[in-house]
């Protein structure tokens, strides 16, 4: 079966993965609206093509934070790589230096956020993290991943409480007994409930900010109030996200709810987006409307779930080709030429 | 089969009840527009959910017409529950007063009002009642819903004649010998008609008010105009419904129809809705746009067909457990957080 | 099979009748993009029902041009009654007599005007012309429809020529044998091509007018403009139409096309429409926007093609029904409450 | 089987073509969103049809550049007419001329430009190209598109690269080894790249002019900003157009962007548009949009696939035919009397 596009690494997801690490990727909340919403929505986006342009030259390069990438397209923080993948993390680490781009870890990974930078030295990468109920876990985790040469940190903020995903409580999901969330190991014997403190709010952020000289990108933000609050707060940078549609069912689609952060920010603070993105012109359009890079999250398992970090490598060159090709179709040489006139809402 | 979500519950009930009954229950006026409207018009809002904010204590419960429930979702009235349940509407006044809610007996039960009080003493009760051809008989049963602890009288507003039901005609549906409109028994020799009386009008809200001190609470108010009106006449309540789309067809959806009325009523009365609710999340929408409490039709029902007493706590539950969790993830510890700010209408 | 609703007698129809007749009656022109978007349009206008008004007397009754009839619902003229019936158009003036309503006898009837207006004498009947290219035979037909009781001549605008209905084509659609299109039988010697004149034009209303006193009522206006000609030469009534989507497809849906036109009449002169009516909230819906009567084509066929005259009696009888109940459930008691505060048009 | 509408012929070629060879006519860009929506875009704009105007005359002729055709639909380029038929451009166009309408021959052709004029002397033709990297090799096309006598030069400027059709790429589509890019031969030794220039831009407009006389048609403008340049480097007409779906997907589709670029010319070059037609009332649509002629790509090459010449002559039979009637029911006896008021964009 030749591999065209991503929907063809998620058609070979769902048929060779086990149905319990299928659903638990496939997840939404309750109905999933959002989550299939946010595909949904970049379908009403149309190009406003430019014709006759030069673009014989192409430079689809970016950079995020100071740090340059091959093209605007990273790795989304996920949990639990090795269900998808023996090697887990560390063969998604390899993918992403292989294409020089960032990758997104994640607190929940299967390997260790050392394991992680050790697999594939030199690599952009980032740390996601939660602010636990004990906080000294937190600290541990933010001195760890600057130990470890991650470059920013990313606090997930939309997860007070686990969102409802029916599959999951229908298929009893929880990890297989050989896999652990290995950067949580030893810091929670006492505590029995979810690690992730409920109580936090705007303030923690100045906390994580006494801890560390790591840029922080705050990611769950999906309105103009707090985009504002996120920027007066000093972060730097913000990730407009749903959780892939996984916490509150419902919400804007991320690509509908970029414009509206995007219009708040004005500038101040680098904007990324996540959710929904499925094709290269998927992130031409999120550029169009302000964002500075784009991560993805399912299809990156779907390339883990593949060939490992060959499969990942796979999903991400496709991506780059698509971009590079939908931006000279519409007539732009380089990423700097993208803008807004790029782009119309479809009125149905 | 674990029951998840109240789908869960319907699909149970669609298996298990014999046809005529689930047709009855399940039934919309003519081509059933406006009972599937009801559910997909929650669709069409959009939360604008708010991060960072402090959910470690969330606090649900609300007071409707001065008493407190344990959160925003009461007991619409239906008929007939022994179709469901054995034990019929005193399992139903079990459940809620279990949960620490309100429920709404109907007329039509096939228990007395008394044996429903008997069944459940103490617990949050309103009676709902037509004014009939008979004013004697209406009388009779205000002084009984009085004299039985009710705390409040429902007026049905929307039935001066039944809707059209295509399949309780094609059924030729009609209770089963050994079940009775028990309320009604003894006071209609006489009256071979429909004892509704197709001449009430906003006068015989007087009339209403001369014969009791309950609150009144007039159910089944659409438009901004009949808002004003029954604000005009006195009332205590008002619930926005169309009768679980069984009146008539294609009128508004519930939820669209609230907003109208919030708008005319001007927080001078309580305003609730019942129609469509099918989540915890819809609960959140419907009070952001100004419900003070929903009311649940069909899906007690389910809940009744499951298990009784115990499958209606079992989708109360869950409709609390998820309205509690939709309340963390937009960033509400307590509904006096939830404002219109929280929602908008989706252009599609 | 219980007939319950308009579709239980489609049904019917639709199973029982010879193909090719069924296929004649059902056709649409192109896409039959129009034919059901006649329908769909109703469905995007929503009730705004009035609650608490006295219904208990229900006045349905209407005047069309000065006649009384039961309930604004007649019946439209469509071709060939036989090929539902045997008795044909005689069934159908039997029916509508029967139901004290008006019936618009078509000049394609499989019985002459003289045989339909002796099979129910004492009926309310228009006469439905073209303007033939020998308008020796208009005149004519003209004549013999005075001659006969009929009250009103109905000229059909909207046929230069047939409208492209690719089953007919298909199937190669023509009259059995022992069919006639008795109306022209004799008339039309001489010419070979359809009879009607393609050159027709607002011009030739003056030269009909000249021909008789009965009142002329233009079929098949569906914009302002061509509202406005009517009025300008003198018609008494205009049918809103598109020939139920048979003729041009992709133009109005009538109930969109009825505002528009009632608008431009202010009154001036009364204004129908036909296409798409399947429930009596239908016909409360057109009259809510300004239409004084409707016309029933298809529905009259499947009940003439179920039991003839006593068919069509039961279809126009639930549509009375149907009426009638949607009035009170919206809070109307007659006709004249009826008016366009009662919809609003969805935004889907 | 009849051949009733252009989709039987769709249904032919399906059927009986080689699944690569339907696939590559077939195909679309990504998920052929475009594609699509260039028919479905038709369907959401409504005809305001006018009444009881003189149509027994109908003139359906119009002028392309000054040349007469007999109705305003022309074939627009597409390559490889061998997959299709055996005698593949040659066929192509005998059809047009017997039909009496304009052919653009394109580049990609498999018969020569040369063998393509000389099977149908004295028809109205127009050559499309790319510019090629090159350069002296699209100059010597251009030569012999002068010598043979084609009376226009299409520029296509909306392929600096292919665009990625997914079904291709399945198939390894190529050419069979028996069929010829004809007009290339030889010409392009050396470039193994795809011979188009991508770095073509608005200054090629003036050394294409430095070449010919022949008047200039840009095609694939979908902007008022591409419209404006076109008009300002002085081509003589410009055709909307997306390449059918073929080159970016979700760009707009055809008749949506002939309202802005009409805006944008104001008359001051002639403005056609390709893509999606499919009935005649499609061309008339595009006539009140402010087209002067449509071109079909696709159902072309059904009608050579069903029958060669002779099925191509009963596509545009078919076309001509459904125009005709669909001008004379929304009123109109000539092309000089469509206009925009004839048409209105559907809110759906």
């Amino acid at each position: 079966m030749a591999m065209v596009c991503l929907s063809d690494f998620e058609a070979y997801a769902k048929k060779y993965l086990p149905k319990i690490a299928w659903d638990y990727f496939a997840a939404g909340a309750d109905d999933c609206t959002t989550r299939d919403e946010n595909i949904l929505a970049y379908k009403r986006i149309r190009f406003r093509p430019r014709m006759l342009r030069d673009v014989s030259v192409m430079d689809i390069r970016t950079k995020i934070l100071g740090s340059e990438i091959s093209f605007p397209v990273g790795i989304a923080p996920t949990g639990f790589h090795q269900l998808a993948w023996p090697d887990g993390e560390k063969s998604t680490a390899r993918a992403a230096r292989a294409m020089n781009t960032c990758y997104i870890a994640s607190t929940y990974s299967t390997c260790t956020l050392e394991e992680i930078s050790t697999a594939a030295p030199g690599g952009l990468r980032w740390f996601q993290l939660y602010i636990h109920r004990n906080r000294a876990a937190s600290q541990q985790l933010v001195r760890r991943a600057e130990a470890s040469g991650y470059q920013g940190l990313v606090l997930t903020a939309d997860l007070p409480y686990t969102g409802k995903r029916r599959d999951d409580v229908r298929n009893g999901f929880r990890l297989p007994p050989h896999m652990k969330v290995k950067n949580l190991e030893g810091a929670f014997e006492v505590c029995k409930m979810s690690p992730v403190d409920p109580s936090v709010n705007w303030n923690d952020i100045y906390w994580l900010r006494s801890l560390t000289r790591l840029p922080i990108i705050v990611k769950g933000i999906l309105t103009r109030e707090d985009a504002e609050l996120a920027v007066g707060h000093g972060v730097q940078g913000i990730i407009v996200s749903n959780h892939g549609g996984r916490q509150l069912d419902e919400g804007p689609a991320t690509i509908d709810a970029l414009v509206e952060v995007v219009e708040a920010v004005r500038g101040r603070v680098e904007v990324y987006v996540d959710g929904g993105i499925r094709k290269g012109s998927d992130v031409l359009k999120a550029l169009a409307l302000g964002a500075k890079c784009v991560f993805i999250g399912r299809p990156a398992l779907w390339g883990l779930a593949y060939k490992g970090e060959e499969g990942l490598q796979d999903v991400l060159r496709i991506l780059q080709d698509e971009f590079r090709l939908s931006m000279a179709l519409a007539g732009c040489a380089s990423v700097s030429e993208i803008g807004q006139h790029l782009v119309q809402f479809s009125k149905l």
